[in-house]
């Protein structure tokens, strides 16, 4: 398990992945189980073998997955390993994103203004923005993503929870949860687990993006994150938060697609601001990207303010 | 209302916080009241003229803000304007804290181990780390604080009253709060209050700091914050979280203790990294200290590993 310098081949991240998801599944068949909810447990991993990560009953069982890949159109889905060549017309795959804690109302309308104008897929913002985009976007096709445990993820299950009930209940139509970092670098594997699937529970039908924040973890760490958020009933994998040490990478990127194949969405967020770097996201087999600098990515660097939007201090996107 | 760069002088602070009282009262008894539930308005604003804020009652209407201020000692509550000289035996006025996301069970069991060797007030951690801090400080003096809408204070009022709820529940002692910062620079100043309201409110009878973040506030936000954490029954301001743009100012401290009087607690934050930081701020009027590199602070800087525990990129504290 210890690579070094060196990445993972994909027979290793297999066999990671075949260990992790035993390993889950052990546990969950022993008495810990009990550290789930009983609801948790029927809704994630039914009591049978026959789950989520195994049955291929997505369509029926897992409708918010699949509508999220659809969604983002079948040339954009990402195969194992990147994708190569892909279209570069990338409005439709960004999550156009303010989220610095300073914004006023009148930056969360020029948000949704210029995502109605460049269509983009949504809006990503603080929950306590949710109503004012959301009446701002009504009779669009831009959605409204709420971002919940943002940006630590170090809230209790329940509290996150109950943050995306509560987003989801004013109207967002996605939910960009943190997972539990210090849990994961911890190894305590049911909370990590306990908190995606709470959260996938509470926000249907809202799809379930789970933020690994990438710079933070290894390699291990990414795999287990992901692995987990599938298991989860996650609809995507996303790589930063854009307030921590760093963004989204080529290599994590590749890595999260190799991992979570091609039922779940990625997500590459954290320092995509101009078309090349949204194109190599997507080459390296990103299916969503978050970005301020969304119109500079789609119209040209001379269009845009991504500065004046968020500062001279690092906040990430 | 415009000061420019010079900083307000005590009249002009009395008369703002006049202005901003007068204001408040005159919404809530009107239409506006209706944004807060009945329960808090109750709470916190009685229906007669004799509210918090000036009926002087506080031992029977707001034990918790006394007690608060009782147990920082009477020597180191701050008189407005500043105290002068202090008390430099600082153990007892700090929150050892540890916010960052990576922190591991390991890390939350030696900043216990260091509270109850050096008596620290508190262990200041995320909400998800309550129930093993609340475990390891049993039989102890320690208090558990645990931090709610942290760092960007940008969650509804219900998903912050919940998680703060929650914490309560699992054993915390206090709750430091971030006030919604985009609400309050967009003065809507009904947010901010029933925001700090349901925390109060869902938090009893845990004390409830109310953090301002002031690096992104003006002078006039950071009197409406304080104005607005006092009349909703909050226990402390507090002037930073330690992951913005700026941490504790002596001339922020003295700003909030002018506005807050001998009735709240200051607590400074972000920053406060040595004894003299700390007599700085105790002379500016803290009575309370959020400090990660606390064992440093009391025991000299040849002690304490701030750097190793916080990493090398910005964690504020």
């Amino acid at each position: 398990m210890v690579y070094g310098d060196r990445k993972p081949d994909q027979q290793e991240i297999d066999r990671l992945v075949d260990i992790i998801t035993e390993r889950v599944r052990a546990r969950l068949g022993s008495g810990n189980a009990s550290l789930l909810a009983p609801r948790d447990r029927g809704l994630c991993l039914d009591d049978t073998s026959d789950d989520c990560a195994t049955c291929g009953a997505c369509v029926i069982r897992r409708p918010w997955s699949v509508r999220a890949v659809e969604a983002a159109g079948a040339s954009r889905v990402g195969a194992p390993g990147g994708i190569g060549k892909v279209d570069t017309d990338f409005a439709g795959m960004i999550d156009h994103t303010l989220l610095k804690p300073e914004a006023v109302r009148e930056d969360i309308v020029k948000l949704c203004d210029e995502a109605r104008t460049y269509q983009f897929a949504s809006v990503c913002v603080n929950t306590t923005w949710v109503p004012v985009a959301v009446a701002l976007l009504a009779g669009s096709s831009v959605k409204v993503c709420a971002v919940v445990g943002f940006p630590l993820g170090a809230m209790t299950p329940p509290a996150k929870a109950y943050e995306a009930r509560e987003a989801v209940r004013q109207g967002a139509h996605e939910i960009d949860m943190v997972i539990n970092i210090g849990a994961l670098r911890s190894r305590d594997y049911e909370t990590v687990f306990e908190d995606i699937c709470r959260v996938v529970r509470a926000a249907k039908p809202a799809a379930v993006k789970v933020i690994l924040e990438c710079a933070s973890l290894t390699d291990e760490e990414k795999v287990v994150g992901c692995t987990l958020s599938k298991l989860a009933g996650a609809a995507f994998v996303k790589t930063s938060t854009g307030f921590g040490q760093g963004g989204a990478t080529v290599e994590d990127v590749t890595l999260m697609r190799r991992v979570v194949g091609q039922e779940l969405g990625v997500k590459a967020s954290g320092g995509v601001r101009t078309a090349e770097d949204a194109r190599r996201m997507a080459e390296a087999g990103a299916n969503r990207l978050g970005a301020s600098a969304s119109v500079a990515i789609v119209a040209g660097p001379q269009n845009g303010d991504n500065k004046s939007r968020n500062g001279s201090h690092r906040r990430g996107y």
